[in-house]
Parts: structure tokens; C-alpha cells; sequence
């Protein structure tokens, strides 16, 4: 049975369904920043908008000590895909099955209605708790992510306002809540290459240099290079080619440029720098003329076994009964901006099956449990 | 000084002038057809137009007895390109330090022009000459070609007529009028080929599988590979990629296909047969998996020594003062349809340095020494 949801009996599943009903197609916020900010400001949060562009994001603080552990997440949602193949519409939350439905209800309101609801239990139980909570805030994860969780990093690094420990709310698990931690995440290095021939008739292919020929021994032989072995913690770094264009269309010529953009997926136990420069070496050692534009999209991050990811791998423990995975697998996140200020980041949030897509969903029974191993952990770290 | 010319002193020179003037832009005829039948049919040539399409053709001969010898070629002509580059408009011819400009000059009106007069003052010297003599004349050459000579030669074949020796008047000279004769050209076999992969997520290389990678190496094998060494007339075999296009333009995901466009510009020394084998043995050697599909643009010719070269060589010795060389460079031409039904086909016409360009031209002069050697052809071979 299919029903839209509006009040249950259970206050996270509650605020999610409220959060969902707000339209927040990245990068609108659509409401979401002020409904959680009405919640945070009767525990004591002193809130604080850090806007950029046209983005508006939210600092929201309870208390002034050391340590500091901060709740980071998104309210913006991907584009919904076709409506009409959604089994119910995308921005009304209902309850199918066991499943609350709507878009953005695993990636990720459902976790930002559980860091909320969690920390309304932390502070009802230990009012006096040690250290710092935050939250922090924006619209701008889904989309170009420049004026989002960037651009709060940047003021507190401005003012040396560093944060201890901070769990980001994205969906990490991968068959049922708490099997999966991500404690890390690959770097991004692109390149956008082009490599330079001279053009030409093809019926006099020795007045001209076809620059597909040339570029071809050389992506093979960057495809089948070894760029490191991984470690404990991370996979081997991977390059790929994501485009390649050569040509006008025209079956007689002899195309004076390719143009191909490839992209490294990198661990720690490689460096950009090094990178750059092993795979320049090869081009070089293919007598290849080239220009070539890189753009370092993030670096790596990583959050070793430490106060922070003890004290998640015990909460699940404890309020799950499962023993979690430790990953660094998957894309990018906005952990790679926050590891910046904060030795320790991790990313725990319910299942990511759906997400981005049409009839994305969570089940309704995780979301409580999400919060109480929230506030499992905040206990650990703040009591 | 540069003057439009409508009279001049040479009948060759005029009548070049007369075509040029005519606007036939490719597939248009513009009336060239109509000027030369008028110059034909008193020297008792039959005419008989060979349509298909859009496309009307000429068929002229003269006699019926044989050898039959065919003057081939096009009345129509690549656009002008901007005309205001032009120093003087494409279609008003102009003398201009001792150059014919206009659109067309050298390829080939000027050729077109020599031809007829060339017959003119062969039937005046020779009204009982053996054999035959044909023109071959066609608006669509530089087009698709679809419609052109190839329906003549179809049309022949169909009725059992066909030709013994034929000069094509294509523009083959380098630095003077004589200096190469074509007696034969490669052939052309292309292919679009699409290496299959699988899409996927750059971040998990491990579930997709990337076509770009796949088509490096076998790339990088088909153009190191040597086809063949050509031969006594002909330069090796090539092989070129012209177009290469995967990826849709994000940079995260690896894309599910890469489309290759190819093509060999191929000797008499390999078959179309044995390149396409030797290709796919190259893609699955490489373990690929593709869809190919080949054109065979057209077949190569060669015209070895014999009559007609001996001939061509000949009168361009005593007409012109100079050795010709005989080549099989370059793009394709009409004489690899003509070769179909003709065992002898060779290409002498003006210097092409100017042909498709702006401001084409052609050397005054050299329009009555072409004709005079045309002339001495037809004399070498019908008297
Ligand atoms: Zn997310
Ligand atoms: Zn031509």
C-alpha cells in the first residue's frame, strides 16, 4: 500500500518527509536551510549564513571548546529524470512497502533529518556535553559544487577556525545501513590533451601527420601502465580515457588535431605532481607534440583508524550489529574540501541502491536508526 | 594589366574563356554542354545525351569503326569559395599577366576547350582518319559523382560499346604543362568501424569496459603496419584514420563506443579483399569487438606502357621539349570508372597548382600547346 506521508510517529522519518517536500533541484535550497535552522536554534546553535555567488550555505555552531565535531551535508537534489516514470511524484514524500520514497530521499535528506534528529537527543541527554557540534551546510553539492562546502572552508580557514572530527552525511552503504564507512576517497586529475599533427589530404598522407596515429601508441600505452599498487587503504590508481575527437567529418582529411581528456582516479600512494610527470614522459617518449591543460578536481583524502572512525565502527557495532567496511572506493565528495581543516573525515549515511535516480528511496525503518548511531558516535567523541 | 577577355586571338584561349563564363557549379552544367555539342555536331559527331537523376551526360562520337578513342571530362566546377578574395569575379574570365582566372581555369575548362579544338583541327587534317573519336562529358564530377560518368559507362557496358583508349582531361601537371601524365590511380577502400565497450562510471573503471583503450593498440598496429611495398607504377598502400569521436563530453564517464572512420589509398600490389582481412585480423587479435562497414570507393587502375602512354609520351616530347613522368598519385578521378570498359586510361592535362582554390587560374598560353599535343595524340593513334 501506497500512501503520501505527512506526520508519523517517528520525528526522522518526520523531517525527512518535510525535507523532501521541498523542491531543492541543485542549486536551490528550496527551503531546507530554514527548516533545519528552526530546529537547530532552540538547541543552542548559533547560526551563521556564508554565502558565495549566489549560494547561500549555513555555519551553525553549539559551543565554543575543543573538540569540534561537525555534521556536513547537502539539501540540493539531482534533476528528477522524467517524472512520469516515477511510481509517485518525486517531491511527495510516500511510504510504499517500507520505503519512503522521493527524490533526494537517500542522497541526502534522509541523513540530514538524522544528524538533526540526533542531535536534538545528544543535547536533550548531555546538555553539558564536551566540545563543539556544527553543521555545515549548502545547495551546492550536485552541480558545479564551486560556491558550496568550498567556500564555508574558506572563511573558517580565514579565520583559523579549524574542526576536529566530521562525519559527512552521504549515502556509503551498499546492502543494508551500516555496512560501509567511507574513510577516504581517491583523488581527480584531468588532463585535456591535444595532440598536434599537420593536416592534410588523405591521398597524401607523407605531406601531412595524422595526429591519431601518433596519439594511438601512446594511450595504449598509458592504458596499460601500472601507476601504483594501492595501499591498506586505498585501491590502485586508475587513468582513463573519457573523450576522444579527431576529425571534421570529412573522409578525406587528414584531421590536424586530436583532442582527448582522460582522467586519473589517484590514492595516496601517488602524487598529482608525480603523475603529471610520468605521464608527460610518455608522450614525450613518443616524439608527441601536444598541448595540455590539467585540472587537479580533488585531492585525496584519508582518515586512518583514530578516535573518529573507532568511534563510528563501535556505534554501528553497538546500535546496528554489524561490523562496517572501511572504503575509499566510489567519486568524489565534499570531504575532499573539509579534509582541508579537519584531520579526520568520514562519510556514513543509509544505502545508496537508488540514489539519482528515478524512485529513489530509503527505507523508513533506517532513518531512526541512522540517528541513534549519530548520536552513538557523538556520545563517544563529546561525552 | 588585367583585362575580361571575350575575343581573343586564340581559338583555344576563347572558347576556355566562353566556359568559364558559363556558372556551372557543381551538379550544374550552365550551358557548357550545349556550346560544345554546338562545336561538335559539325564535325559530324552524333550526340547523345545519357541522363540519370538530375544529371545530363554526353556521349559524341565520330565513326564507328575502331580503335575508339575518348577525350573524357567535366563541365562542372567546385564553388568559388568567398568571392570577395577573389582579385577578379570566378566567372569573368581574365587575362592577367599572361594567366586565364576564373573558376574552372584549370580544372577543366581549359582542358574542355583544348579537347574540342584539338578534334577541330584533327578532322580538318584527317577527315578520313581511322577509328573513332568520342567526347565523354559529365556535371557531376566534382559532386557525388554518382550520376556521372559512371551512368555512361554503365550504359555503354549495357550495349557492348566500349572504348580502346582514353585521355581524362583532369589537371595533372606540377610545375609546367607536361611535366606528368597519370596512368593510373590507387584505389579507395574505406571503413567505419565501432569499437564496442562498456559505459560505465570513471570512477569504477572495473565495471565498464573502455573502447578508447581497446582501439589504441590496434590503432598504433594498423598504421605502423607496411600494406605493401606498391610497386613499379604505384607508391605503398596507406592507411590513415581521418575521424575518431567517443564520449559524449562528460568527463566522468567512459563511454560505450568509439567510431572510427579509416581509409586506404591502395596500390595494384594489394587487393581490397586482402586488406580487409589483414584489418580484422589486426582487431581481433586484439581480442576487439566491433561493427565494420566497408565502401570500396573505387578500384585501382593502371595503364602500363603501351599505345596510348607510348603515345602520350611522345607528343608531349616533340610538342612540349619534355620527358613527362608517369605518376599514380593522388585523389581519385573519373578514370576508374572509365577503366571499367577501357583497357587503356591515362590523365594529361594543365598545371594544377590553383585548382579548388581562390583566384584559380591557368597559363595562356598553354591552352593551344595542349591542344596541339592532344591533337598529336589523336594522330599517333588514328593516322
Ligand atoms: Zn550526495
Ligand atoms: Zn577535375
Amino acid at each position: 500500500m501506497s500512501q503520501p506521508i505527512s506526520c508519523t510517529s517517528d520525528p526522522t522519518l518526520d523531517l525527512a518527509a518535510q525535507l523532501i517536500s521541498r523542491r531543492s533541484v541543485t542549486p536551490e535550497d528550496g527551503g531546507c536551510m530554514d527548516l533545519i535552522s528552526a530546529r537547530l536554534k532552540p538547541l543552542g546553535f548559533t547560526l551563521e549564513a556564508i554565502n558565495r555567488g549566489n549560494t547561500v550555505n549555513l555555519w551553525a555552531r553549539r559551543g565554543s571548546a575543543a573538540p569540534l565535531v561537525c555534521l556536513a551535508g547537502h539539501t540540493d537534489v539531482v534533476p528528477t529524470g522524467p517524472v512520469e516514470q516515477w511510481a509517485s511524484d518525486p517531491f511527495t514524500p510516500t511510504l510504499r512497502d517500507g520505503m519512503l520514497y522521493g527524490r533526494g530521499a537517500a542522497d541526502m535528506k534522509g541523513s540530514l533529518a538524522a544528524f538533526v534528529t540526533a542531535v536534538e537527543t545528544f543535547v536533550a541527554r548531555h546538555p553539558q556535553h564536551q566540545g563543539s557540534i556544527a553543521f555545515l551546510l549548502t545547495s551546492d553539492e550536485e552541480g558545479d559544487a564551486t560556491d558550496g562546502t568550498v567556500a564555508v572552508v574558506e572563511a573558517l580557514q580565514a579565520r583559523g577556525e579549524g574542526i576536529d572530527c566530521c562525519i559527512v552525511g552521504e549515502p556509503t552503504c551498499v546492502n543494508r545501513l551500516g555496512d560501509m564507512v567511507k574513510n577516504g576517497r581517491r583523488g581527480s586529475l584531468s588532463g585535456r590533451l591535444t595532440v598536434k599533427g599537420i593536416q592534410g589530404h588523405i591521398a597524401y598522407p607523407h605531406l601531412a601527420k595524422n595526429p591519431i596515429h601518433l596519439a594511438a601508441p601512446a594511450i595504449a600505452e598509458l592504458a596499460a601502465t601500472e601507476w601504483d599498487q594501492g595501499n591498506e587503504y586505498f585501491p590502485p590508481t586508475t587513468w582513463q580515457v573519457s573523450n576522444i575527437r579527431g576529425g571534421t567529418g570529412a573522409t578525406n582529411v587528414i584531421p590536424g588535431t586530436v583532442d582527448i581528456l582522460f582522467n586519473f582516479r589517484f590514492s595516496t600512494a601517488s602524487t598529482p605532481e608525480g603523475l603529471k610527470s610520468r605521464l608527460e614522459a610518455v608522450l614525450a617518449k613518443h616524439g608527441i607534440d601536444y598541448d595540455l591543460a590539467w585540472t587537479l578536481g580533488a585531492k585525496p583524502f584519508l582518515t586512518g583508524r583514530g578516535p573518529l572512525v573507532d568511534a563510528a565502527m563501535a556505534a554501528i557495532r553497538e546500535e546496528l550489529g554489524i561490523e562496517t567496511e572501511l572504503s575509499t572506493t566510489g567519486g568524489t565528495s565534499d570531504g575532499r574540501f573539509i579534509a582541508e581543516i579537519c584531520p579526520q573525515v568520514i562519510e556514513l549515511g543509509p544505502v545508496n541502491a537508488t540514489i539519482h535516480k528515478i524512485d529513489e528511496c530509503v527505507e523508513a525503518a533506517a532513518l531512526p536508526r541512522l540517528s541513534a548511531t549519530y548520536c552513538r558516535i557523538l556520545e563517544k567523541l563529546l561525552t
